[in-house]
This record gives C-alpha cells, structure tokens and sequence, in this order.
C-alpha cells in the first residue's frame, strides 16, 4: 500500500502530515526525525496511533563515517520501536572529511552495524541498510550497491538487519535482478521516486515524481514482490520545485503517479 | 606516462593542443573527434606524428542505444586507425528517448559491439568500452561499472575489446579491487580525473583536477598497474571554470597535480 514518507511533503510538521494523510486516504507514513522531535516522540507516535496510520520507517540513523554517534544511533533505534516502525533506515556517511579511504569508511559501516544489531534486537527493531546512488559515495553513503548492502547484512539475523529498495538508488544496477532475487526475506523498505533528466543542480533535492523521469517502476516493483515483500511502498521525494506546491495537491498528484506508474 | 585528453583544454583546437603539448613535454595526446575533424583527419594525423606524439585514445565512439549509428561509428575506428591511436573510446548511450528499457538499450550495446568488433579487427584497432558513472545511465552511458563491460568484452578478442577504467567513472564501486584484477590483459586505457563535491550543477562538467576531491588515484593506478596496464595515463577533465583559464596553464597544473596525486 501506497505510504507516504514526510520529505515529500517538506514544508508539513507531523501532526500536519499526518492529518494530510487522513485526508486523502493514505494509510501509513514514513516518519523524519527531526519533525517527530519537534513534537515530541511520545505525542509523534500516540498522533500517528489516533490517526490509526502504519509507520513504515524511521528516518533515519546512520552516519557512521562522519558523524560516528552510536549514542544517536541507539536513540534512533528507541524511537523507532516507540513508533512502532517497520524499520529504521540507515544513510550510512560518506567520507570522513579530508579522507579518501573508501575501504577504510566501508570497514567502518560494518563495525557500526555490528554495534549497533545486539540493541536492534532487545527493542525488536529491524535496521534498514540503504545503499545510495554512487552519486551520494562522497558525501552521504559510502554503501553503493545492493550487492554490497546484502553482503553486510548477510551475518545478520534478517529481522534486525534488512535492506531498503529505493528506486532512485539502485535503478541502474545492472545486477538489479539477481540483487533483489538475492534480497528475499531482508527487504524491510521500499521506496519510490523518479531520476530526471537533467539532474537538478543540487543533487540533494534530484528527485523526481514518478512517471516524469527514466525508471521503470512495474518492473522493480514486480523484482520486490517477487522476492516477497509485502509491506508498504513509500513515496520519498526530496525536490525543491515540489516543495514549493501545496502539500495537499502533492499528495493528490503523488497518488495519481502511484496507480499509474507504480 | 601522463596524457593530454583534449577535453581537458576545451578551447583549444587539435593543432593548438599538439603544440602545448610540445611545450609542456607531454608525450601523448587523447584525440576528440570533432576537433579531428576541424583540422581533417590527415592533417591531424600528421601534425601528431610531426610533433612525435602518441595518440592514447580517440574519444569516442558509441552513443548506440540513442543515435545508432553504425557507419559513423565505422569511420571513427578508420580514424582511430589513421591515427594510430592506442583504443576507440566507446561511450554507448544512454536511454532512447521516452524509453525505460534499460534491459534493451544495454543489449542494443551488445550488438553493437558484435557488429563493429570484426571491421575494428580489421583495422587493428582496439575498441574500448567505457563504465560511465551510473549518474550517466539515464542520458549517456547505460555501461556502469566495470563488472559489466567485462562482462560485455569477454566473448571478444581482448586486442579487438577492451575497457578504459576512467577514475570519476569508478571510484566508488565496491567491486573496484577485483573488476580491475579482472581486467588484465583488456585494459586499453586509464583515464584520471577527480570526484569533487558539492557536485557542479552540471553534471556532464562535473570532473575534478586531481587533488580537489575524494579519489584515491595512487590507489586505483597500482590495481590497474598490477592487472599489468603499462600504457599512458590520460587526463581528461570536463570542467567550466578550467575551461575558462589559460590552457597553458592549466597544463602545467595538471602535470604537478598528475605529479602530486597520481
């Protein structure tokens, strides 16, 4: 089911976003943290609850490389299991600053991930490693490919270590197929946005609305289902130009897009 | 040995770039077609080998799953062949339009390689297939990381098909280390520019001079020496503001760089 994640609806608090959902029939939401603090964790999830909406991730820890807060990241994991979140979505960093040591940055996700698994477990938690467009290995996350997400996950427990599916990410991999076939039974996320051409100058706020860009969303949506998953599918845009609409006619087009293209 | 990519020094035409790299004793050159063509492909050929310089590459071919032209292709390996140019860079496209194919467009580039590999025989010249970023895949380049092109190359002759590993194109793949020891004997040509971050709002110009951004080059030239690459080290940058500099000088800041960092 179609669930909307709040970055594509930037300007809405979450007591906003969640009564937009209400409104036009979404039933489950993907959470930020920053707007859930704004309102406080405790009153974030009991509005969400009200609302009877299905949380399906928290975004998101991580930052393993540049940041390296555990303490953060355990936070992260508390609210995900208040929320009662699907799961936890992890940008894993990119390169600390001034260093040029991918495999150096790369040992440093796995050392995190390991920390970090044992406290998932107690709070029933299930992380959620994303691996980001090759575009982002600088400067956000150094976890490049699908491949590469499901090897670090691999001596996990698949419900306290999945991986998220993000079209934008990983929809050129030319091992898309075999990766997501692979992924059977760690997929805790889905989520869906387009890559426009030409990419929009700041490759942050790149994304684009389904059906006005290259992916083809029936064919990864059909590699995911059939690899089992069932949860729901997330709409995540970051885009300055849809950020400038009226969030409620966002909602009603990102609906539209998702039956027509999704 | 360090090599001048054209492009590097956009403004200049080929004459003016053969003499600079005179000037600067660099002892190789990587051609562009279209200021091949300025000055005629004999002409050119003969000012190069006057000037005693190596051809490193001719730059490019390709472009099969959007122009499609095979007879254009074939006249740029007769060029290659005139010039006596170390490999036909090939670049293969990306998407056609309106198409989200991806499946397609990448065995469109297979068959192409099939037909033009025999004529490229022929002529002695070695086609080189080139990853591209998969920040590319949409709009130039559906080839995106090294794993495939090898995959593409291995029904061939390594002489008639081989792979240029281009730094920008392939820093971040975590299959680095292994797809280039598993190039050995098909690397045709080693291209260096740098990742640099925020990334320029144009994403075709987005390349870094050596020593700006996050690439480890001393890392990615022993791998490429060690699968036993002995041929010259091209610079190739697309950037803006190089462009607008002196290209004298931006020679003798490439060659310190190359230096420095390579």
């Amino acid at each position: 089911m179609l669930s909307l994640n709040q970055k594509t609806v930037d300007s809405w608090s979450l007591p906003e976003a969640v009564r937009g959902c209400v409104r036009a029939g979404i039933g489950s939401i993907g959470v930020w943290r920053e707007p859930l603090h704004e309102v406080g964790v405790a009153r974030g999830a009991e509005l969400i609850a009200e609302a009877g909406l299905r949380v399906s991730s928290l975004c998101r820890g991580g930052f393993f490389t540049t940041a390296d807060d555990l303490d953060d990241n355990r936070r992260a994991i508390d609210e995900a299991a208040t929320l009662n979140a699907d799961c936890l979505v992890l940008v894993v960093g990119g390169l600390p600053p001034g260093s040029r040591d991918l495999a150096a940055a790369r040992r440093r996700v796995a050392e995190s991930i390991g920390e970090l698994a044992p406290y998932a477990r107690e709070r029933s938690v299930r992380l959620s490693l994303e691996p980001m467009h090759p575009v982002y290995c600088a400067d956000r996350g150094v976890l490049s490919t699908l491949r590469q997400a499901l090897d670090l996950a691999e001596p996990f427990d698949p419900a306290v270590v999945g991986v998220v599916v993000d079209t934008f990410h990983v929809w050129w991999d030319p091992e898309l197929e075999a990766q997501i076939a692979r992924a059977a039974g760690r997929i805790a996320g889905f989520q869906v946005c387009d890559w426009i051409t030409p990419l929009p100058a700041d490759t942050l706020l790149a994304r684009g609305m389904m059906g006005d860009g290259h992916i083809d969303f029936r064919h990864i949506r059909a590699l995911v289902e059939k690899a089992g998953y069932t949860g729901d599918i997330e709409v995540e845009i970051f885009n300055a130009d849809l950020w400038r609409r009226d969030p409620d006619e966002v909602l009603s087009l990102m609906a539209r897009r998702f039956a027509e293209h999704v």
